[in-house]
């Protein structure tokens, strides 16, 4: 029952790159435990000058995206540019030409993936994309498969490599935030323009496609709550260890009461949670489900191999079903018809640092006017004084508990205006 | 295009009740998000006077299993009666009728499942069994679709729950093994009879059957090297405690050279290992592929909601193909065909801990005595005296590097017969 299947690969980057080299290595193995003999035939390839570090047969390359948009032998089409376009385009014309695609763009996926499925599910194809989030890490097929049983009731990610090596190097030995930086980019863990991963939007597109699978609802990347790792200080990540927290950059989302509330941030998770002990590059996904409870599943979120591995496992699962896709197996994965509703940020559990003046009666003052908020506090600490402007200071935590962001800023600009503040340096979630 | 999938159930244990339970729950939920609307029919249950704790229609029940494996309309059938047989007897029959199977029987997979797995194809029908490693953690679905692009090199498990319970207990708390083992017997996390768990034969089942999807290999729990954890004492949690090292009952296998080797025994886990922080009742499964590297799963290997959540994923991924199974996905899961071959043991690192006199010159002739059979040693830790049958005497731990377990034994049995040692008092792996 040997069978041939031929995929084009539009790009040839670093995830290109690894693709086409998991299956060198293992298309015997896919082989001997599938039945099906998979071969990529014709790559887009628009500087093919330049070496790509491994071996393909020039004839492959193509210049040419018509070449394998519309070549009736290709079943399967990866695309694997990045960036919303040309990629959306590309990815639409292979599904209406009855091709599935495969893909690990979670940019084109965060802003046009509604359109995309319905092109797919029109043309009784697929669209896969478990490289999209968490890398190697088969978060997403496991959500649309073995857990599908479930009603999910939240979902924490890891899922920025670069800002967790940040963090992990900033917070085990002690090191700058634009130290660690320089050091993560001159490893290859970090881009020269590391702005889309160390302010949080490359998470939130992730987050996006999660909320979507997890919850069936349609939160764009535009307007999920987002705050990157840029404030947080040695102060913070000392001050959280002290309380018995990590601090991680969290992509969050919850249901309650029929309402998704969601947003990336960093947060302070306590140390005994399964996702403070994720370190460095690696990524982390813990869900919980209402039959299943808490699962956590862990690994390399980016790498050519580890991102390869996600692509081929999609290229394997639409393979086995070309001859005739299931009905049912044509669902999208992506979905944004539930009655759930996105409703932000939501409640939380906050961490405040502030510089107060060294006076008597200050934190009484701001004490009592958090309770007149509403708000409750968890957990105060002060730190040695310091000196600002010429006046002695002193470096204060609050963890306050379940309270909305907003009235929590209300709650501090008018803290602010009473002068009992010299500066609010921080704002965290806390776990 | 809403389709009424019927399935059978043999069985309403713990699991049986909390996979009805779990479809009761989420029935809407699956059909909202596939389009199948999915029905347990009828449930083989012998002693239906027994109070399930949920309300089944009594006119579901039958105490004859041909009512279920005889019924046309039944398309998929749930084993949940565990045990060898005549579980394996049904499930034959079942997949002969035509009829899917799933099932969380890893003792009857262990002895049977190359029987199973060769009726399954030959019948076109399917056998599923991801609630039988592991419980609701997905890590059989993983293994067999999104990973499938990898060749694998290793898997170590934490796969028994009330092993891993006593353990964490006994470590963090120092409470006597007996006494955990009470508690854990009374909190419903240890069996009346808890040989199966703390004997390491459950976790050998289920390593059976990860080693037949992971490296494609039938090696039976009986020729797998089994040790559990009673010979585990407070004085080797400390040793590992001090040495940097958690306690934990390991299923490993890695392939090397073409050879498997693979067992299931308390092992000494480094700190920073992600295996050594899953604690309690979880199980958690540790995976390296050639492409995607390290991964690991984390979550609830028994329960009956965790459970019945892996079963139902079964039975979803069934029904979604039932109108014409795809030939690659009738590929059975359950492989014995590799060219791997089974090893057994294997070399490893190893911790041993023993009494000695306390007289000049016995770490000498220990240590060279250990040099004569080419075994290098890492560690060697000597503690306060105590006295062993009125004569002074010291309690040493080695830890040695790679070597052979007989090898190791020959040596240890040529130093005992030297007069040298009180006692050996345990030996454990070191990962």
């Amino acid at each position: 029952m040997k069978k041939l299947i031929k995929a084009g690969m539009l790009g040839i980057g670093n995830v290109g790159r690894g693709t086409y080299q998991t299956l060198e290595m293992n298309r015997q193995k896919i082989y001997e435990t599938t039945g099906l003999d998979i071969e990529i035939v014709k790559i887009l390839n628009r500087s093919p000058e330049k070496d790509r570090g491994i071996y393909v047969p020039p004839e492959k390359y193509t210049q040419n995206v018509d070449d394998i948009l519309n070549d009736p032998e290709i079943d399967i089409v990866i695309e694997l540019i990045g960036g919303i376009e040309p990629a959306t385009e590309y990815m639409a014309r292979a599904l209406s030409n009855g091709k599935s695609v495969v893909t690990a763009n979670k940019a084109a996926l965060a802003a046009n993936g509604s359109k995309l499925a319905k092109i797919a599910q029109d043309n009784h194809v697929l669209l896969r994309f478990e490289a999209a989030v968490a890398g190697g890490i088969p978060i997403l097929t496991s959500l649309t498969t073995a857990l599908l049983s479930n009603r999910f009731t939240e979902v924490h990610g890891i899922l920025n490599g670069t800002t967790n090596y940040i963090l992990t190097q900033m917070s085990e030995n002690g090191t700058p935030y634009e130290e660690v930086l320089r050091d993560a980019q001159a490893k290859g863990f970090a881009e020269a323009d590391p702005t889309a991963d160390v302010e949080g939007f490359d998470a939130a597109n992730k987050l996006s496609i999660l909320m979507s699978l997890v919850f069936g609802i349609g939160a764009g990347p535009d307007i999920i709550p987002t705050v990157g790792i840029t404030s947080v200080g040695q102060e913070d990540i000392r001050y959280a260890s002290e309380n018995g927290y990590r601090i991680k950059l969290l992509a969050s989302a919850k249901e309650e009461n029929g309402k998704v509330y969601g947003n990336v941030e960093p947060a302070l998770v306590p140390v005994s949670h399964p996702l403070a002990s994720v370190g460095n590059e690696f990524n982390a996904v813990f869900v919980s489900g209402n039959a299943v409870d808490n699962l956590m599943f862990y690994g390399r979120g980016a790498g050519p191999l580890p991102t390869g591995s996600a692509v081929l496992g999609d290229v394997i699962g639409i393979a086995r079903n070309l001859e005739k896709n299931s009905a049912y197996d044509l669902v999208p994965q992506l979905r944004f018809d539930s009655e759930l509703e996105y409703a932000g940020e939501g409640s939380n559990k906050y961490y405040i640092r502030m510089m107060v003046p060294e006076r008597a009666g200050v934190l009484g003052k701001i004490a009592s006017m958090f309770g007149d908020y509403g708000i409750s506090i968890e957990v105060m600490q002060q730190k040695a004084p310091y000196e600002v402007n010429g006046e002695a200071a002193a470096s204060i935590i609050f963890i306050v508990y379940e309270v909305e962001k907003s009235k929590l800023i209300e709650a501090l600009d008018a803290i602010r205006k009473e002068g009992v503040i010299l500066s609010i340096d921080n704002i965290m979630k806390v776990e």
